[in-house]
């Protein structure tokens, strides 16, 4: 059997690659996990591409992997099993904008930046910004979520419609137009999040939000990470509305400094931005402001101008680059645990400690209005053992979320790297979510070995 | 076989009846669905006696329905085929607020309002607020939503976990307590709204939310229903984040004059809520009037103290009810479409013009910032023909919202009365509905009848 000429025949030539340099690009994402080629890499341009590749691999049992930006952080994009990579990088326009309906419809190949900039001239945003220009199938694919969410929600809340080719080469949709619908079995919120495991994303449709009249930022320093956590804690429960609330400890501060040439405070802080009218705003910052200086806040600090809040907001989201370039000799791997707003402050703790006792660089950064951060941890891969070191502090981080009775995972997904906490988080419905696996993929063709433990 | 000496061994004769009153009052809900009475009621007191039912039910294949306050629309607690009734009136205990959290976990047989008054004190509510007082289970199970979806979200939107027992008796937990999760597949979205035709729910986790410091509203009356759809859609489209905004033609605000011992103006309406701070308030309604004003408002009044605010929203959660009584030789039948806000105003004045055409008494009603509305159609169930009539246009509603790009039911489920459109609505998605469906429930034993077509 060669894929690749069946392929061609199929496809087409055009849309059909066994180039080396596009295998080796699709062998990896930015995680540290092991690269592995794909057999062939094709660039469908219509669901009905998508349709023929799958119907022929399905047949021929070959794996299937679907492709955005290569940004993922848990190796879901990874051909561990070979097979072919489906790259949407053609399949990346806005099909319609409904500016009354507050929805667009995409392709899955466009990425966040790419449909904000579509979106601007109709007065309305997506606010789903994880720090990568991520493809809005990959978001899609994982549950991706940003700073934002804390107000506005993650993928999920903001899918209303999956056209998705099956493991068969059916085609079906998930949802509908609608902004709420109580009818048949909720497939979008299942298949949300599935990683390319159930199915392939062709058409998206999502909510839009009308871009806020009044947008003010913040920065605000504290005496410890304790501090920061308890102030964010205290504003939430008191129910201000934020629309971002991030935790940046100190050695992140320095490491943003020294990359995106901004000169913060170099203490352990509070990213803040608010979204409403004038007046509502106004009173929010005071109240905040109130809360954060009972918690012994250093200094409380506006980003008033658009270009400065866009510095402020570029230095947080880059702030992963700004440690795997102040430090190329060392490779970064990234915690993602989510847990319930009243353990965040020792499960911070607890990762600050952590970093110092294992003598890492690196640096605890949130969202922690929704209790999800990330810890950076860098360590070199040339020297012996290090490697193995981070992979049990992340998993030593994993351990503790589970016990708080959080995830093991807030937004970049299961993949490779937290397959071997599938069991432990979901217990006996894990049987279930196998179960649903083998039902909708019984070949196993699609995205094999991601997600699902060995049964 | 005698279902109800082996139930009084399994789980207690207590907990058994087949008194002919008990089976009456399990045999309907508040629909005009047909009655049917199960063979047995059993009052479960933990997660082990429903296990314990449910293993029973499936070696015997006999179905099993929950039954929570008996106040759905659509029949989803008829036992169709017999069987046995889960009654959850024993399982009604809030188990743990958690306000740091912002969590509440409950057993499903809690209401609404017996939550929120266990709430109060720790300054939080629970924003889903159908019309009837119904379980939290129940709700869960229809996926409900009410008058503040349209800033809080419905069900789906709440629930971050559930305990539930599955066909064969193995108990799963679908979420966790983190606000939001990448973990898995996405079993809390799948099993809310199932109608417990996929597991019988017996914990659930939900989100809370903060009282607001400034709660306004307001009611503003126009010249046309016409005219009240498009300035909600005006509103929305602004980005105002309004907490509640529903619209009541003129004959429901006469219904509510009667039933309720309001004198509001009887005129189409457009009843407001808003929750924030007080500066953001007072912005938020300047901007809102001159939108009305614009759309020929012809009076914009505030119910500013918290009596006739109350008053307000008792009026409009108990317009179902006022039809009722004051109609008792009629019956209700209520429409349930949701629509992309641009159909609105066109599927809203359809349903106007068929209530006149017809010759029906009974008015429309609707969350219009979901796009969701209902159509109280009062017909003579002792005049032939009417009732088929009444059928007729809820079909004809149902029609038109799918050619909308909307779907047969926004909030209040598919029992049994939306059975016959969901092929039509989710097209070849059906098939993997009922294989997942198979895959869960092999014996078909949960709820049979509901939701799923014939095959």
């Amino acid at each position: 059997m060669d894929i690749y000429t069946d392929l061609c025949r199929l496809i087409g030539a055009d849309q059909t690659s066994v180039n080396e340099t596009i295998l080796r690009n699709h062998s990896k994402d930015e995680s540290d996990h092991a690269a592995s080629e794909p057999d062939v890499v094709v660039f469908p341009e219509s669901s009905e591409d998508v349709q023929k590749v799958l119907r022929y691999a399905n047949k021929h049992k070959i794996p299937v992997v679907p492709f955005g930006a290569g940004s993922g952080l848990e190796g879901q994009a990874i051909p561990v099993n070979k097979g072919i990579s489906i790259d949407f990088e053609r399949m990346n326009k806005v099909i319609e904008v409904r500016p009354e309906d507050l929805v667009v419809i995409v392709q899955p190949g466009i990425t966040r930046i790419q449909l904000n900039e579509e979106l601007k001239r109709h007065g309305l945003f997506f606010p789903v910004d994880p720090g990568a220009d991520a493809t809005i199938g990959g978001m899609a694919s994982t549950n991706a979520s940003g700073t934002m969410t804390v107000r506005y929600g993650g993928m999920r809340d903001q899918v209303l419609n999956l056209k998705v080719v099956l493991a068969d080469g059916r085609i079906i949709e998930t949802g509908s137009l609608a902004k709420k619908s109580s009818s048949g079995l909720h497939l979008n919120g299942l298949f949300v999040g599935s990683e390319g495991t159930l199915g392939v994303f062709t058409e998206i449709a999502l909510k839009l939000h009308g871009i806020p009249e009044d947008i003010v930022a913040a920065r605000c320093s504290f005496p410890s990470v304790k501090s920061c956590v308890e102030a964010a804690t205290a504003i939430l429960t008191a129910g201000v509305p934020m629309a971002r609330m991030e935790l940046v400890d100190a050695r992140s501060i320095r490491q943003a400094n020294e990359y995106s040439d901004t000169d913060y405070v170099e203490a352990p802080s509070l990213f803040f931005e608010f979204h409403g009218n004038k007046g509502g705003n106004k009173e929010d910052i005071e109240f905040v402001r109130a809360i954060v200086e009972e918690a012994g806040c250093l200094e409380f600090l506006f980003e008033t101008d658009s270009l400065k809040r866009a510095a402020l907001w570029k230095a947080r989201h880059e702030l992963n680059y700004a440690y795997r370039h102040g430090n190329p000799q060392l490779a970064c791997m990234t915690t993602d645990v989510c847990v319930p707003i009243s353990k965040l402050a020792e499960n911070v703790e607890f990762a600050s400690n952590k970093l110092d006792e294992y003598g890492f660089k690196g640096g605890v950064v949130g969202h922690v209005g929704d209790g999800n951060f990330h810890t950076m941890i860098m360590y070199d891969p040339k020297v012996e053992g290090e490697f193995e070191k981070a992979v049990e502090f992340n998993h030593q981080m994993v351990k503790l979320a589970l016990k708080s009775g959080g995830t093991c995972t807030g937004e970049h997904g299961v993949g490779l790297g937290k397959i071997d906490f599938q069991r432990e988080e979901h217990g006996e419905a894990m049987e279930i979510m196998l179960a649903l696996k083998r039902t909708l993929d019984p070949n196993q063709i699609l995205n094999p070995g991601k997600i699902f433990p060995e049964e």
